[in-house]
């Protein structure tokens, strides 16, 4: 027996029709990527999304077609992600970070008919477009540019195309689980690969990820998605601030530290999200400008292992740091930190200690810890193993792939090795492929890293696996040091930290280190570098 | 092209099996009929609805199969609510409040094949059992009891019925769409109609209505539905409430003020949710306790109009009061008061004054109201129209029923007479067939009843449509007065407060109004009495 209420499908013309017609005046601020500042609303942008699915249908383009985008977060790439999913065509976001090589295989992998670009990347766009095998037209994202035009032979102007479409088309219906957008993972080895979501994904996912103990915007809130519109869909940001109504501030191409200080206290943002590097940033420009943002209420950061320093940092102004977890595979959002109601007794030392894991997965998201043998683990918070996920917005099958992405008992092994506690709190250990596994017993790299950044003279340091005819592996420290520091005082700072055979075996100082395109250290590089040191030595 | 993520229906089992494992220890503390108080957890709950699943499967409920409880909100209803939707029959909660005739025709209608029964009801049941067509089984919620035994022939016990099940039993494998629950409104005419959930459209009412700008609880409230569970679901609160994990207190019985005083004192409830009826006896029992409820942060108001005077009652204790609005066809949630963002900067008073409406639509429901002509209407905040709504959890078709309920082009009327502003927010001005139809001009009999319980000698007032020979109809007021007041001072009492021509005609002076099974007025037997006494006089 079926119940009797009104089937209507989840889909991202839904969200944004919402925001035009309940939020129409709400505000979007949009750094441009020409420079200056721009000002529109839940409204235009709707009308404006309308106009662009309109004019994609008039260029020729049929359900299911792929729009590539390089571009920053601003309001024309906010109407995009609406335009194009909601008109039935795929919004594929692409890293603009990527190499030439790369950009030109996920382009054709992909299929895009439409690249739109931001004014950055006329030069890329020129010199990928011959490469471009199914490639139509190319948009820039601005007024008419003659110069522009120039350097892309055929390149059209985002503003005159919309003037093509009908704003008063309705979207088409379209079935919920429809694709909508398309993102590609940049693995550190292999081709990327794309997870090509539904709008059932994406409207779940948005729903979701705005729970109280969530990202947990209100209409009263200023948000300011630092987190790249390109990189898993801002952690669907763009999508819950049509649903909310809130006030979006888009920071365009400048993301430095003063820069971000400057719009956070010029727009009276009060929540923020981005990677642990912004963040990095943040804090310095902080002393630079001698700026307190009065208005920031709360960070959110993820996208790689929080340095324990960064809680209390952003305390001391004020601001809660809520960490989150998730992968381009789980449309971000998997866990995210939010306190129970004992904690809130707790010091803010006990809170922060707390706050450092991954934290909880919302409804929806199903996490397990398994060992090698495939035994499920206890939520215990000391079983450490792989930890698998599932639930309606995490990946099933990658984009072009014919078998499934998952186990035989259908979850998807995100790579990561992590324990889980009683109250359901997820802490990762470290990636699958970088803990060290020394006689048997597992060394996380995370810890190891954490340790040593937190030494005064160190700026940044990767902890690998090296080769060792005893033990198989033995920690060894990749570091950047800022000030004078010898290999015997820092092995000794270890001591009281970790066990004494947790601490690495070796130091090697270096000038950089290896950071693929997402930001994240290439440690596969440093394998290949470093893995054999030990053994050398012997 | 479909997207590739993993396609995982939206069950209420899975809302109990995510509550199991990640609130395990999470605190449910119920009121119990036969009086004390009982202390449960997620993790309990959620053993148990999987063990009364596997019972009911034994006893050889096939799957749709519809299970009524008359019953309080209590530890065990909370598991039949889980039970019953994710074993894969339909929960049919029933008013109590109905009297003996409609209970057996909802009984009946429904087909309901198990009736679980608070100890309150045990006489009831065994005078309504012989009218039931479709009743097999009769379970009291509760332990072994030889008086009800003998009171009731067959009566079985809820507590041994669980100990037949296996908690370890899987749910069944549901379509999304399938029905889960059930409800009848108890109209003011005519029989009652059902509304039958599904499992999509509860689940997607449980994430959106917990949207920061709706219930917004977390995993730190604590949470009171005096709303009783077998009014539209409690609002929606026992599915947020495993959803979140928050600690819930459920009343049992007695919904008196100082009950509730304690209880919220003794529990440390942090948000409660009840209709004006219970928020007038509660704020009267803090006077006799002298308690500030210190813990209490919020309260949700809704079922009927909201007294003006209940904001700044409220504030005094530091309660935000607010105000949603919804009906049993709308699953309830239709929207939410909620201020936006440049609101915080206005007066309290101000605020108040956009708090009395009814708020805002959250995600998911869309909002219109037309004329007589079927015209939509603008949002200026003046066209009042029929209010219509549609969206995932509107009812589409009442159980049982051939033709849907809806107008031509898909939207519920919902019988209600409204504005809707600029920035869409909705305010209810009156029922459609309540309102007054002066000379061609509207009056609102919510805005005339508002004045009327704000003066000081009257305790309750309604004011109804009196047939007029010239004008078609004119208002009358029908009054309860606590203090002495003459018929000229409550109509002088009007002056600057409503246009000349908006002023009642008379006031009756009553002992009491008619009030229905779900604590309203009921306008149409004080039409029955009093719809002539104009043209009487004339």
């Amino acid at each position: 027996m079926f119940g009797q209420m009104m089937h209507m499908p989840l889909t991202i013309g839904s969200l944004i029709d919402h925001a035009a017609r309940f939020h129409t005046a709400g505000e979007i601020v949009s750094v441009e990527t020409t420079g200056g500042m721009e000002h529109s609303t839940w409204g235009e942008v709707g009308a404006n999304a309308h106009r662009l699915a309109s004019a994609l249908r008039k260029l020729g383009l049929e359900e299911g077609a792929r729009c590539g985008t390089i571009a920053w977060n601003n309001r024309r790439h906010l109407e995009i992600y609406f335009g194009v999913a909601g008109g039935g065509f795929v919004c594929h976001t692409i890293n603009p970070r990527m190499g030439p090589e790369q950009m030109v295989y996920v382009i054709n992998h992909a299929r895009d008919e439409v690249l739109f670009i931001d004014a950055t990347f006329v030069a890329a766009a020129g010199q990928l477009a011959p490469a471009l095998k199914h490639c139509k037209h190319i948009v820039l994202m601005g007024p008419r540019d003659e110069a522009a035009a120039e350097a892309v032979p055929g390149l059209m102007f985002f503003d005159e195309l919309l003037e093509t479409g009908d704003a008063s088309e309705p979207w088409p219906e379209l079935d919920e689980n429809a694709a909508s957008s398309l993102c590609y993972t940049s693995g550190t080895t292999g081709d990327p690969k794309g997870v090509l979501y539904s709008h059932r994904s994406t409207v779940l996912h948005t729903i979701v990820g705005n729970q109280p103990d969530a990202l947990n915007i209100s209409a009263r809130d200023t948000v300011l998605p630092v987190v790249p519109m390109f990189h898993v869909n801002a952690w669907g940001v763009p999508y819950i601030a049509a649903m909310t109504g809130c006030k979006l501030v888009l920071p365009g191409p400048n993301l430095d530290g003063v820069s971000l200080v400057n719009l956070i206290d010029q727009s009276e943002t009060t929540l923020a999200l981005g990677v642990p590097t912004i963040w990095m940033g943040l804090l310095g420009a902080l002393e630079t400008t001698g700026s307190k943002m009065p208005s920031l209420t709360r960070t959110v950061v993820g996208g790689s292992a929080l340095p324990p320093s960064m809680i209390p940092k952003f305390a001391a102004y004020g601001v809660d740091l809520i960490h989150a977890w998730g992968m381009t595979e789980t449309s971000p959002l998997g866990s995210v930190n939010q306190l129970l109601q004992r904690h809130t007794k707790l010091s803010v030392e006990e809170q922060a200690e707390i706050r450092l894991g991954q934290g909880r997965p919302p409804y929806g998201v199903d996490l397990r810890v398994i060992d090698d043998a495939g035994t499920v683990l206890p939520h215990d918070g000391e079983a450490q193993g792989d930890l698998q996920v599932r639930g309606p917005w995490i990946v099933d099958t990658y984009f072009g792939k014919d078998a499934p992405a998952l186990t035989d008992d259908g979850w998807f092994d995100t790579g990561d090795v992590a324990t889980i506690n009683e109250e359901g709190f997820m802490v990762i250990r470290d990636r699958s492929k970088d803990i060290i596994k020394s006689g048997g017993e597992w060394i996380s790299t995370v810890t190891l890293e954490n340790i040593a950044i937190s030494h005064p003279a160190v700026t940044n340091a990767a902890a690998i696996a090296a080769l060792h005819t005893k033990w198989d592996e033995r920690p060894v420290l990749v570091v950047i040091k800022a000030d004078e520091v010898s290999e015997a005082d820092l092995l000794a700072y270890y001591k009281g930290k970790v066990e004494s055979w947790q601490v690495p075996d070796r130091v090697i100082f270096v000038d950089e280190l290896p950071i693929g395109s997402t930001g994240k250290v290439q440690k596969n590089k440093l394998r290949e570098a470093y893995g054999n040191v030990l053994l050398d030595a012997e």
